[in-house]
């Protein structure tokens, strides 16, 4: 067989043409969504004010296995897509590991992560619908970049609510935002109600991401013509992001390979939900049982690995439909030393779903050795990883070394999500040896715990 | 015919294994590099202490047409490698125009740009040779990134001189040259003789390239096992960057097309002379005589449109061989406002022979209208590009709005270097509406034109 190539790339004719819904081939649905104020599953009809019509549907839709991706999607897919398969050659033999490494890359398109996946998708059922503008919350800022671009091609305005301390730090992910039209306002804001209720409060704060997703609702319901829309832990997302798997999925098999593990960054999840959706699918139905999926977080923000299964807000403004998750509790506060971009309190349903009935893993690393991984990372295969990607490959390195001492020849498929460049000041804090590395106590978990809405 | 796709890769075995020494067809060599201390055209051994072997021999080498490129760069080429063709249907469809408008991206790789091409090149042939470091001088940064990635890549120390002004203003360029081993120098620095001397004059100056490029050659010739390289002009990096107009020949050759015009930025050349080779090769051999090639400089720094053709020193300190070239004078001094990185005073001697003898076309622009044209590239093709590649943007925007107005179907390529993602101060600036256009007066180029040696 001819040696498998460092970067393959599917064709155009080969590129998926339908989602993946893997709640389809799930044993147990996860849990629904609840309404907040009845605390009854979500209907349709109580998306449909924030939501478009179409990504509400998909939202509650558990059983439609495969779903078109529509004809503009694909269009726009085309312009950034295929993402290579990579084989790790190079560090492979750094490692000297009989594992044989994989990963795709999602960082090769302007917003620099796989976000822009499932911005392009929302974007295009907003167009449909008819609506004029989309509201967002960003924090580090990748997924406003995504749905910047995304709105810029399709003709929709953008607000995107910045966390203030964000907007303030990171002009140049602003500037990037605002190339692409994208009207980016610091949270708190006197342009919501919200708003200026904390700003009276806290006139000097540098907000918070619970504080710019209320805005950013109240925005949208207000706004004629408008909706909000949100990057991951939805179910939508995942399905969206199952490009990612399909197209994953597709050239491994024209390589002659399968994964006998799949290793992904969760903060939401949508990453590797997307990735791991056609293998799971395998594994589900019997086909491939044996693969092994696992979940990294950073040890800071230990949702799968330290939270509880429960009810709980996706954001910490408790205005949100409450979601059935591993979660920290929607008032636990990561450190703010931590570089990462995975600093999210929960994690999908669908993959906390899959998580409690075992078909998961997680781990969990320290900051500083993610970015020795990093680094090493980006010597040996010339790509500068986000943070947020490198734990991925942490958990790949480690993997594959444990191949090293027991001598199996595993394949390893690992999910690099994106691209580093707007996180150097992180890695000048890491080359510095300025950075530190933060383990929330069980004091500090309890905090986020009793946050917890009394609903189980 | 197969609708050609938006993004077209060559499969690894269709890539390129020899590059493509284009002097070998030119009717007239351009004129030999002068040793500066005769003034007698440089031989091997007056190159070799400053660069390594193999590289001055293909310096020097006017007569092999084809160069098989070592095993150990072609590997790392597949590791970034083949870029895309790119269709910019959503470009043509904005400007309504009847063109076919091709680019090939040479930015999705770490350094941003094209200029590892010859980074890969310049570090394997030091390391064939034993040598144990390597020296270079940077400005913006993207040389600079490139040769530490090459360099970490084949295990060699790199000492990166950096301009001061930049490696204050520019910290994340810095530490990404750091990921990568590069010690970043500022310069001027105490670490040579010529950099002493510089600081006791003017303790407070914020450098200069020119100084830069002394410094590193200083330390070239002091340190054991060391070697210079440099990222642009030069005969040597025109070959490795062959590349770029291969790879782009055999991918329209196989989807069926062939450019009308080809346009390309225009700095030191290093870019444009790499992907217009072949196509000059055809034009040289008449087999494609009608093809017409663009070069785009910014009006601030117009060595082609308003320079002389004539001898003149690579680099401002007077310590490089003389190039026969179109030049401002090596004491010009580009306007501090200029946002890209095309500032410099020269041009490749090839490119210079080759539009003396009327076989290339070369345009001006100023920088808003440059920026004009990104913004708009970004939004239809969602790429953000670096403000080099910016210019060449423009050129074809232009050229393909010429074709709106004929009628005429014309097919343009141009080469899309790099991504903007570390320029975004200027972005900002031309945002904001602060960017400011600067043309220097007649008065502004005499000053350069007095700097030229008095040779001719």
């Amino acid at each position: 067989m001819a040696k498998i190539p460092y970067r393959f790339y599917l064709t155009e004719e080969q590129l998926p043409k339908q989602w993946y819904n893997l709640r389809a081939d799930m044993k147990e649905q996860p849990a629904p969504l609840l309404n907040p104020a009845t605390l009854k599953p979500v209907t349709k009809e109580d998306l449909t004010p924030v939501f478009c019509d179409k990504l509400a549907g998909q939202e509650l839709d558990g059983e439609t296995r495969y779903i078109d991706i529509p004809e503009e999607i694909q269009e726009m897919y085309k312009i950034y897509r295929p993402s290579p398969l990579c084989r790790a050659y190079n560090l492979e033999k750094a490692l000297g590991t009989p594992a044989k490494i994989y990963y795709k890359f999602e960082g090769n398109n302007t917003s620099g992560s796989h976000k822009l996946n499932s911005a392009v998708a929302q974007a295009y059922y907003a167009k449909e619908q008819g609506l004029t503008s989309l509201t967002t919350e960003t924090g580090a800022g990748q997924w406003g970049t995504a749905l910047s671009e995304a709105c810029a091609y399709f003709g929709l305005d953008l607000n995107v609510f910045m966390v203030k301390g964000s907007y303030e730090q990171k002009p140049f992910r602003r500037a990037v935002m605002q190339v692409f039209d994208g009207k980016v306002i610091p949270s708190p804001s006197n342009t919501t109600e919200v708003g200026k209720k904390i700003l009276a409060e806290k006139p000097n704060t540098s907000g918070s991401l619970g504080c710019a997703i209320s805005e950013a609702v109240e925005k949208a319901t207000l706004t004629p013509n408008c909706r909000y829309v949100l990057g991951s832990v939805l179910n939508q997302v995942l399905l969206h992001q199952s490009i990612i798997g399909l197209e994953s999925h597709k050239a491994m098999e024209i390589l002659g390979e399968y994964p006998d593990v799949v290793i992904g960054c969760a903060g939401g999840g949508s990453n590797l939900g997307g990735l791991l959706s056609p293998f799971m699918r395998d594994k589900l139905n019997g086909s491939r049982p044996n693969t092994r999926f696992v979940a990294v977080e950073p040890a800071s923000c230990p949702s799968l690995t330290r939270g509880k299964y429960a009810y709980d807000y996706c954001d910490t403004g408790k205005i949100t439909p409450l979601a059935k998750m591993y979660t920290l509790g929607c008032g636990f506060i990561p450190s703010a030393n931590h570089a990462g971009g995975l600093r999210y309190h929960g994690m999908s349903p669908i993959m906390s779903k899959l998580y409690h009935d075992g078909y998961i893993e997680a781990v969990s690393y320290e900051q500083t050795k993610i970015f020795d991984a990093a680094v090493m990372f980006a010597k040996y295969e010339t790509i500068l990883p986000a943070p947020e990607s490198a734990h991925a490959i942490k958990g790949a390195i480690d993997e594959a070394l444990k191949c090293k001492e027991s001598g199996e020849e595993k394949t390893i498929l690992f999910g690099l999500t994106g691209t580093g460049y707007f996180d150097m000041k992180a890695y000048m804090e890491y080359l510095e040896g300025k950075m530190t590395d933060y383990i929330p106590t069980d004091e500090d978990l309890q905090r986020g715990f009793d946050s917890l809405p009394k609903i189980d």
